[in-house]
């Protein structure tokens, strides 16, 4: 025989036997049928279910359990075999027995149904819920009320409000640091972890990929539980491999483990939201509403187990695609308590077709954050304030200009100017307020031991980098501002060398004709102009070095790896460590940082000790001015500019090379006079107010000049422009030596010294009306007209440039190139556009401006 | 009672009952003990072992098989309980019965004892070698010698040479492609898996870290059987951890799968070099005689079994943590053949103590290569033909330099300065072989389909960068003699300009005095000096857009990513995708080119466009001399070196602004003579060679001016040589304008073409003896003496010293700012030191040089 038949021995009585799971002997039969039944059978109303007979009238169950799983993302409905075999069962034996498995096997089929709770439903959760409720009596564990005991815990409470209580009430009474011991750096989650069948396995420590599908390197898995390391682990799974790996499904309680003060260990339960969960039909924890939500206790990563119909493969599994554990900080302790941590979890589900083909995309986030609100107030209230401050500054400054052009009328371009100087302004606000927001964060957040602050939010990420670009914005319109008004000024080079005398000049006839006086050579203005136009785009740092040692700190000494959003502030990292992201405020920060550290080295470096020691060219261009005699007067508006007086103390220097070496060393022994305006003053460089007498002067002489650069007429070609220009400029030439030289009697200056105030406002209190004035201005201040004197605005630009492509391809070397190239471009643009001003402003050819 | 009895029913008769393993009732026992002793007792001299029971007089096997494993490493010998339970049971059920599972058990123990073969040990090999020898007459499977019929294979034969035969004699009869099919891009080794017990288990695939174990992503487990791809993973594990996952060890034959044209699957078994094997009492396989390389077949990764003493926790533990395949390209095959691989494994014996705290490191490494030795051989017949050109063209080289110099002398010097041209020579000769060599690698090896070449190997790593670090010695040496060569030339400013003619000077008296010249103005001198010092570190190229444009494309666009040894040639990698470590052949093949074609670019950019449309400063300058009336010549030999003849067409320059305005008009318009040397020429750039004379007088008049640089003496600061100097200065300018003038009947010149092949090869045909000689020069080659004429030195000195750094760093980065470092440091020798030539060659004041 195949199998063993137990027969009855007489009709009368019932067996009490029945074929053994071998089926070759005849064993007794399982009692719980003996005590229902009096028999082997289980007939109706008696449940038989999972091997046991229970009898219908003992249970407060109500028949008929549903065993079919619904899946909402599929939007079919599987017949569970698993389901179909146990959850009766279990349920009654849990329910009569206390039977601590049978309600684990219950609980685990609960989750297995995500949770989801229907009044009207006889599914696993319902069945759980009524055990629940019956079961009162029985008491709780570990002064948990939502824990009865023989009862696993799967639900929080479904009172409203309850899940924002849990989360965000009571600390865990630990702090965490970045630094300090090693026990409180790392964040030890431990599951509990339980079979299928409801058999408790083990405690597992969560390191070494427990919750992790992604496969990965020992290091890399464990970084995912450094306190304060931001965590992002995606991958994409072929299906075979998830069913060959997981066709157990295994649960877990996931706990975090501590150790207080007195060195007991205790353990916190982490709450779970399970997004799969419906509540009544709905997804009530997909919402943003925290009082909706219904927290859960138990997940697990892979169920291969529910969605089996009976043959081997399962048609559905359901596979935890993302899960996301986020850790928030107590606001205000300053101690790095952290609320219990909550993990979000998302089940898909998966129709089984073809598992070497179907890929599963997985990932794995841990987050951390607090609420920030104070800062995000205090940092739109520096906006405010310094915004203020900024209006008020350009106000000023537009004041300033307005006096300098000499125009008392407020019209449309006023306002214009206004707005570019309040461009200017404002975004030097934006930039101090964002890089102070870097600063802070990476200070604050790198440097801590116990952790007080945490990283913001994206949302306030988003914020930054909207200011950010604003600041940037209005730096290239304010740069350009600069650069356009740089292009227009006008200057001139007055020549005080007079002819030596007159010439004698043989004519063809072999007389002597006394008349012709002996020309003033023009070179030296060449080579004054010559070198005005090599000072036009020089900086007070070295630009490209800039650019080479902030990519050498961020690129090869490290500095870039404090952008990223862990506790670590090392710069060097082993290469096969987990990289955490990088966070938008760190590296803006590190960046922003860096070029502002090293452009102060740079210009401490080259003021304090290159332009003493070595070489300083604004210096040897006034001092150039002075050995060749030429003066130079400058303006950037229309009655305000510089005047750089090089007139030369020996009287003549167009001579030849024994004569200069010979008045250079006597200057050098002090035999001659000094070289100030005024005498006896060394003073050469002034800032100079004119009146609108004299500039009216000065624009009647120059309009020859200025026409012809004007639309060439049907007139050009002709000699007369040619001419006239050079005429011009020996009127010009002679009206500004007399003017500097006190011979116009309605055209006089006087000297005097700036007012401190005036200094730092920049505006002059003093309104020339009757006579010019001159400011003694010993810190070059001329520089102003070049790129020299505008070194903050330009290292700015440069900082908002490299920040913003560095922010936009996370590259520093790409940035790095770029702002190479941005330099180029616009000193290529500077030194073109402003050597074919100087030429049609002081008339000297292009071909000596090389 | 706890245990069934089973009792002989009567003394007389043996009982053939047994209490059954659950020891509750009573079985037949097994058959071997009735056949062998007619009862359920296995006395001596029957073998019980294993619950079998042998009779001595039917096996061929000694008895008293070893239970002990001895550690070499640890120098300890541990009691198997495993091999004690089963080894003399498997070998005799594998013997008698030719069970199989008892053969893999008895295999499995050989393999667990390295196997290690000793004539004289009854040890697990030995008692496998002895079932071989006695199963001959069974047959072999698949046709293979070594694998006899119900046996596993363990072994390859034991004649000597037999390894080399396996492993380089037949290929596996398909070809492996970078590019090509799917197919043939990947190894697929796959294991036929087998447990301890003996038991078949599975076929699996390498693929999914079979092998590794490391744990990471699968996509970097994976990566390791890219056919191609150099493969290193390493990573040390906690003891306990691999307690833990490797608790029952398990067996692995491994094959490479193939599917040849025909379609057929097939698999070729993979030898394994076990390094622990002794071979009576000798680790033969650790030495490099292939011909004493003992191969066998089956290997592990993790063996806890053998080692325990009973007790659960083994004692010792055996760890494979060195896992080393090596695949080698059959050589001039040209079709992507490959020798069977050779898998090296290295077993390390651990005691287990602490497992927490015990930390195994474990590396697996995929690596490639061939037989390269023609490569070696052409690279250096390459060296040689090359050396030896060079050799010739230093030869001549050192022969133009003697005839410039006017010395026909063969002294130290000369020997010396031959030796400074040979280094530069030699420098470009390595540079070019270098360049060639990374080249060809990275050419053929990235861009091949089917697989001819693979990578050489580590010994030709090392002579590859001994020929780089020379060229780069050998460079510095040749640039540094650039420099200084250039650093001493002598250069003099001619000045045509005559004075206008006699002053009229009214002297206190009122009384005109005639008597007074006109004094040429020095500014024009000081002028074309200024420019000529600006001239000094002008390149070709721009040197900072060159790095940075490098860098751009390494690290941006990703041509780094060539340089990495595997089978790709895409720019852009996955950041989740393995790794594969640098080459150094290809990394330098990388960066040479990528610095080779920039700056090709960037030359022919300058030259075609940027130079004829935008600015040519050379140009520029010979223009600036004509313009000022000025001529420049230059020695950079003792009697050879550059004429630029810029006396002016209209006589006078030194004038005011509307005369050089018209001279620029006039000549515009074509209304003068042309600038020319000679009438009606238009050359004015010439290379000079003066005879012996000319040169003689020369250095007569330069003289006081040297003599102001030498030591100073006791009579400084007298006015002496001050006044001395300027003398000088007026009669060379005298001397030299009437040599060019022809006004020396004794020290004349003659202008003439150079030849073609004087051109080529540098060296003037005709010594100057009696006239000096004027060649036409419209290449201005007077640049030599600048850094612009000696771009391809700077070039090759820039690309070798980036790429040392890159290599010495592993940083393209770190390359890119200290190649600008050094470019900075060059260019501020060559420019100060320059200056201060100039000062005292030409007495320009430094003042004037900025």
């Amino acid at each position: 025989m195949d199998e063993a038949i137990c027969e009855v021995c007489d009709g009368a009585r019932p067996s009490f036997s029945t074929p053994s799971d071998s089926e070759n002997r005849c064993v007794r039969c399982q009692e719980s049928f003996i005590n229902t039944t009096q028999s082997c059978e289980c007939n109706l109303p008696n449940i038989h279910a999972g091997g046991l007979c229970f009898s219908q009238s003992n249970l407060n169950l109500p028949a008929g359990a549903v065993s079919n799983i619904n899946y909402p993302q599929l939007a079919i409905s599987v017949h569970s075999s698993w389901f179909a075999k146990n959850l009766q069962a279990s349920a009654a034996a849990c329910l009569l027995f206390s039977n601590t498995t049978a309600c684990q096997i219950l609980g685990n089929m609960c989750v297995q149904n995500m949770n989801s709770l229907n009044v009207l439903s006889n599914d696993a959760c319902g069945l759980f819920n009524i055990i629940y409720r019956n079961t009162a009596g029985l008491g709780i564990v570990q002064m948990i009320p939502f824990w009865r005991t023989n009862l696993p815990w799967l639900f929080y409470g479904e009172q409203p409000g309850l899940a924002s209580r849990v989360i965000s009430t009571d600390f865990i009474p630990i702090s965490f640091g970045f630094k300090s011991s090693v026990q409180d750096t790392r964040l030890q989650f431990i599951a509990a972890v339980y079979s299928a069948e409801g058999n408790f396995l083990k405690w597992q420590n969560a390191e070494g990929g427990t919750l992790q599908l992604c496969s990965d390197t020992a290091v890399k898995l464990n970084a995912a539980f450094n306190f304060g390391t931001t965590y992002r682990q995606t991958c994409i799974l072929p299906l075979s491999k998830i069913l060959t790996d997981f066709a157990e499904p295994v649960f877990y309680d996931i706990y975090i483990h501590f150790k207080s003060s007195d060195g007991v260990s205790s353990l916190w339960a982490v709450p779970v939201l399970n997004l799969n969960l419906q509540y009544n039909g709905k997804f009530v924890n997909l919402g943003n509403n925290m009082n909706d939500w219904y927290l859960t206790r138990r997940l697990f990563l892979v169920d291969a187990l529910s969605g089996r119909e009976g043959t081997n493969q399962p048609k559905v599994i359901r596979v935890a695609t993302k899960l996301n554990i986020s850790i928030r900080l107590a606001p205000s302790t300053q101690k790095g308590l952290i609320y219990p941590p909550l993990i979000t979890v998302f089940y898909s589900e998966i129709l089984v077709e073809n598992p070497d083909a179907q890929m599963v995309p997985i990932s794995f986030l841990v987050e951390y954050g607090m609420k920030q609100s104070e800062d995000e107030i205090q940092s739109d209230i520096a906006l405010g304030v310094l915004g203020g401050l900024a209006i008020l500054y350009s106000l000023i400054k537009t004041a300033s200009w307005k006096r300098r052009i000499g125009s008392p009328l407020i019209d449309l371009q006023t306002i214009l100017k206004f707005l570019l100087f309040y461009a200017g302004d404002l975004g030097n606000v934006f930039f101090i307020v964002t890089v102070g927001m870097g600063l802070y964060w990476l200070i604050f957040f790198k440097a801590q031991q116990f952790v007080s602050v945490l990283l913001p939010l994206p949302e306030q990420e988003k914020t930054f980098s909207t200011y950010i670009g604003c600041a940037f914005v209005l730096k290239a319109i304010h740069f350009v501002h600069k650069i356009l008004t740089q292009l227009s000024i006008d200057i001139f080079f007055i020549d005080w060398e007079r002819p030596r005398g007159k010439l004698l000049k043989t004519v063809e006839g072999g007389e002597e004709v006394k008349n012709v006086p002996v020309p003033v050579s023009i070179w030296r203005t060449y080579f004054v102009a010559n070198e005005w136009n090599e000072l036009q785009t020089l900086r007070k740092i070295n630009p490209v070095f800039q650019i080479i040692t902030v990519l050498f700190f961020l690129e090869v000494v490290g500095f870039s790896n404090l952008a990223s959003m862990d506790s670590s502030s090392a710069l060097n990292r082993d290469k096969e460590s987990y990289k955490a992201p990088c966070n938008i405020f760190l590296r803006y920060g590190v960046s922003a940082a860096m070029w502002l550290v090293i452009a102060l080295l740079q210009v401490i470096f080259f003021t304090v000790f290159y332009e003493r020691f070595m070489e300083d060219k604004v210096r040897q261009f006034v001092d150039l001015c002075s050995m060749s005699n030429i003066s130079v007067l400058i303006f950037s508006h229309r009655c305000f500019g510089y005047y750089i007086h090089g007139r030369s103390v020996h009287g003549h220097t167009d001579t030849n090379m024994e004569q200069m070496n010979l008045n250079l060393k006597r200057e050098a022994e002090n035999l001659c006079g000094q070289r100030g305006l005024l005498p006896n003053m060394d003073t050469q460089t002034f800032q100079v107010s004119v009146t609108n007498k004299m500039r009216q002067q000065y624009d009647r002489i120059h309009e020859p000049l200025t026409r012809r650069t004007g639309p060439s007429r049907l007139i050009d070609t002709s000699p007369g422009p040619f001419e006239q220009s050079t005429k011009a400029y020996h009127t010009m030439n002679k009206f500004l030596g007399s003017f500097i030289d006190h011979a116009h009697r309605d055209m006089d200056y006087i000297v005097r010294d700036k007012l401190f105030l005036e200094k730092i406002i920049g505006i002059e209190f003093l309104e020339p009306l009757d006579k010019s004035i001159f400011y003694n201005d010993d810190s070059y201040s001329f520089t102003g007209v070049l790129y020299y004197g505008n070194e903050a605005t330009l290292l700015t630009f440069d900082t908002l440039f490299f920040c913003i492509v560095d922010l936009a391809s996370q590259n520093f070397v790409l940035a790095a190139v770029l702002t190479f190239l941005q330099q180029k471009f616009f000193q290529l643009i500077r030194c073109t556009l402003g050597r074919k001003n100087l030429v049609s402003k002081t008339l000297v050819d292009e071909r000596f401006l090389i």
